[in-house]
């Protein structure tokens, strides 16, 4: 193999497979990234267990030849010495690998000695099978990777609960994600003739989304074997399943509400913010709201020996019981107020003990459901 | 104490003196901050055992009214509840303690209680007796600390080498920093009628450096017990000395030099960083400097198994022997290049085995000297 590539190119794309590298790999394999040169282009791959990460540079680039390959071939080479070396070298970058996999890599005055893995040792990426396959709008996917992953559970005694939730249907995908306490659910209009669901890791959408440019417009999903492919024209992600039963969410829903209000977003979000000084005391960040006779809602928290704090908001509007006193963990307010853009939502209570709903005001394709906690 | 305040100056000056209190300190006291309303200003006092920082919030700042005193006083409260409250009320703050130390803080529509600690048992501030003092340009003095700080010891073996050590002559100063294995003196024009010695800890100079902001122009510098201190129109910071005899560095700099070059600073800078990439793998950090024939520097490093990286620089000028190879810790070369703003250098080496001097070239007013490595 030997290549001459720009720097600027190179650099970007070994960033981006190197997302996938965990340092604490027990396969020395996995500590590398995988270049092949073909052609007309260089693919570089990172990967560990979970996810594969897979970069193409083709050799021209809105007609600037930003790779010239002289002899095809490929190398496994150590991320952490390819990250360091894209990074501090000058200018275009010859890459030449001799039989032993001893990688000379050359810019200007300074040539680099990098001692590669044998390729033909390296795991093979899973074949994609086009039959089955979904469309979807970059920007629809990162909202809804940032409106569900914060959801997911952080232990892992239930492994399911630390995914997210895919349902797809024709020409539908619903994403949920919950911890048990609280859920995060987002409807999406999409392209698609996949039927079935999947449970997804949280840590590999959060890869996606970041990965995602502005520059890339839409999204392909395939399904293959044990992983979820998602790929734009020039990354492919494949994301290892979590097997195994997710709960049956939609019995979580109470179906009769006795107070509905509607607030302003932000304005409830800064006040559940400034609450949550004197929360971290209780191990649930209890945040007290109290409705005082249907037009003022009341937002408190105390910390005992330190402080307390208690602001008035206006209700905009309200329907049923005008009376009501509920404690909720500040935290999962916050996380779920935040990825709200609309600037007014609907709060449905069922009781002080079940569960609240918050959704944007007239849009229900983002529900979050969120179970009060115990005051004593 | 009872007084309204602009949220903007109250935050500030809230961020400002807490950088002085340390979260686990032993003394309860200490992880407040003091508030003292005069009929003019507000006083934040912030501190832990080896340091003290003082900010005074006047009535009026650029003709604007920024504080309202009603009742004079003061309160002790704590410094993380304090920062959350202030960086999240919304506008002017009131703040009223009454007698029981308990300090109401309302914005708005939000009412805030922190109990307080009785401020008569906080511990009192060194007086100031103004005999002796230095002035300083605050710029200078930044630039002096990013130059010292980086080489003191980061082990508390010899704790003296924890701090920088500073020499006060008439209108003249000298600061010394070194771990034993590297050394940056710089030396600084003053307007000082002060003559001594003292060790400064690097930590309180780091917080010196970054509280001055653009609008400080001169620092006052005075001496008091065991505290220096440090003072402009705002802040006063006491620095605790640091005890102990400071070892005579005069008697390592070499008397004699077998050979000098002069170098582009930014070129060698980037070519030890890429030098080690691969230097990481020795306990020293080693890079390799080879002059070849008096006129180019060759750089290398080699990791045992995994790769090595060789380039050559240019030799701007060569006075003496025109053969050497000698290996430093690369850490050591960038840290003291790095602040280096003069394009060329001037680098004078006494043999492999003895330290080396670097200093910019045409301003010896800064130089750094480094030992160097073994490398078997």
């Amino acid at each position: 193999m030997e290549i001459i590539i720009s720097k600027e190119y190179f650099n970007k794309a070994i960033t981006d497979v190197s997302k996938a590298i965990s340092n604490k790999t027990a396969f020395p394999f996995f500590s590398g990234i995988k270049l092949v040169a073909s052609t007309d282009r260089l693919t570089l791959i990172g990967r560990d267990s979970d996810i594969i990460i897979e970069t193409i540079i083709p050799s021209t680039i809105k007609v600037i030849q930003v790779l010239n390959v002289y002899a095809t071939g490929s190398v496994v080479i150590s991320a952490k010495y390819l990250l360091e070396i894209a990074k501090k070298l000058p200018n275009d970058i010859c890459i030449k690998v001799d039989e032993a996999q001893v990688a000379t890599i050359q810019s200007e005055e300074i040539v680099i000695k990098v001692n590669g893995f044998d390729p033909s040792q390296y795991p093979s990426i899973p074949e994609i099978y086009e039959t089955k396959h979904a469309e979807i709008q970059c920007s629809d996917l990162i909202e809804m990777v940032k409106q569900t992953t914060f959801a997911i559970s952080k232990s892992n005694s239930k492994p399911v609960l630390t995914g997210v939730h895919m349902t797809f249907a024709e020409n539908h995908l619903q994403c949920v994600a919950t911890n048990s306490q609280r859920l995060a659910l987002r409807e999406l209009p999409i392209i698609s003739n996949i039927h079935g669901s999947y449970i997804v890791p949280s840590t590999s959408l959060n890869h996606l989304a970041k990965l995602l440019s502005s520059d890339d417009r839409l999204l392909q999903i395939f399904l293959t074997g044990s992983y979820i492919v998602f790929q734009t024209k020039t990354i492919t992600l494949y994301a290892r399943l979590i097997e195994g039963i997710y709960p049956n969410v939609s019995s979580l829903f109470p179906k009769v509400w006795n107070t509905i209000i509607t607030m302003n977003t932000n304005l409830l979000l800064k006040g559940i913010d400034r609450a949550s000084i004197f929360s971290s005391e209780w191990k649930n960040n209890n945040v007290k709201l109290a409705i005082k006779k249907g037009e003022k809602l009341r937002i408190s928290s105390t910390a005992t020996e330190v402080g307390q704090i208690e602001e008035t908001q206006n209700i905009t509007t309200i329907n049923g019981e005008k009376e009501l006193t509920i404690s909720f963990d500040g935290r999962y307010l916050i996380e779920a107020l935040r990825e709200i853009k609309e600037e007014e939502i609907k709060i449905s209570f069922g009781g002080a003990m079940r569960p609240a709903l918050i959704e944007p005001l007239g849009n229900s394709s983002y529900v979050h459901l969120i179970s009060p906690v115990r005051t004593y």
